[in-house]
């Protein structure tokens, strides 16, 4: 089974379909651009981007908004994340929590689903720490620097764990389970 | 003449009216809420606020967005300045700019206006560096850290001259001048 998947990001479009392969689903990227709203649930906005793009394409779609969500920066870099990386990167992130003890932090991922009749949110969330410098191979946004709940190693050191527990895997999890019950 | 400004700040509103005043300009506060559009260009953020809120209230209306743009940090936080303030404060803006020489930055202010027929942006820019420490009383966003050019104080140290040569008060300035025009 195929559907949409709106992103231009190669990396996500990789992780789902790992995720939806256990499940006979292939994600097939679809370029299509949305306006990400400006709302601190990465929820909305994922659900916001999934109706976007259907009333474009006409085709049932999904859609990832992602936040890395840092306790000690209140929230920060949030639903703002992939900006916040653009700019100053996770050596910026690094660069704030110099210092700071409580470097708990949570990754949310949230994929919304729209097919014209349905709309709904399918949400993954990953606790962890911020690690004290870049450990593992840049690849993918914040991975160098999150060390998930009882890991000793980053998201970018250790693909099998990310692929296993990730914020992301979850959200396709439900989403598939989900779209497969229907 | 009076026209609405739809914000939530009470400093933008005063510096308005500071400005407005000049021209026989009365800005009254609209609190309605709008969405802001990810869009590294404060103009589109200003323009897009403005018909928002339009269409809802169906009189003349103002919006303004601002942007602190430094360039060691490509242009970050940019038009998400209002955020980051929110979660990381001027204190975690001075602490990413720890060691970094190149200390200029941009303020940009973006009001736009929307009456039904006619959709305008006025833009004002001030251009300034960022200060090593926090100086002056922390009233207005990131007035604390900002040294315009040419200046020794920040703009939290110095109002007289924010008032004189900001980057809202040439943007309102534009505004005044050609709404004076019509």
């Amino acid at each position: 089974m195929k559907i949409l998947f709106a992103t231009s990001n190669p990396h996500k479009l990789k992780e789902a379909n790992d995720v939806g392969s256990g499940y006979g689903i292939e994600f097939v990227q679809a370029k299509e651009p949305y306006p990400e709203i400006r709302d601190e649930d990465v929820g909305k906005v994922a659900e916001a981007g999934a109706k976007y793009v259907f009333e474009r394409v006409r085709q049932p779609v999904v859609v990832d908004d992602t936040g890395l969500f840092i306790d000690a920066l209140n929230g920060f870099p949030g639903p703002y994340s992939a900006y916040v990386f653009r700019k100053i990167d996770s050596a910026g992130v690094l660069k704030l929590m110099d210092g700071v003890e409580n470097r708990r932090a949570l990754f949310v991922s949230a994929v919304g689903f729209c097919n014209g009749k349905t709309v709904k949110v399918f949400r993954g969330e990953c606790i962890g720490t911020i690690a004290k410098e870049l450990r593992g191979e840049q690849i993918f946004g914040y991975d160098p620097i999150f060390v998930p709940e009882g890991c000793a190693k980053t998201f970018a050191e250790d693909a099998v764990t990310k692929e296993r527990i990730s914020h992301r895997k979850k959200s396709f999890d439900a989403f598939c389970r989900w779209f497969l019950s229907l």
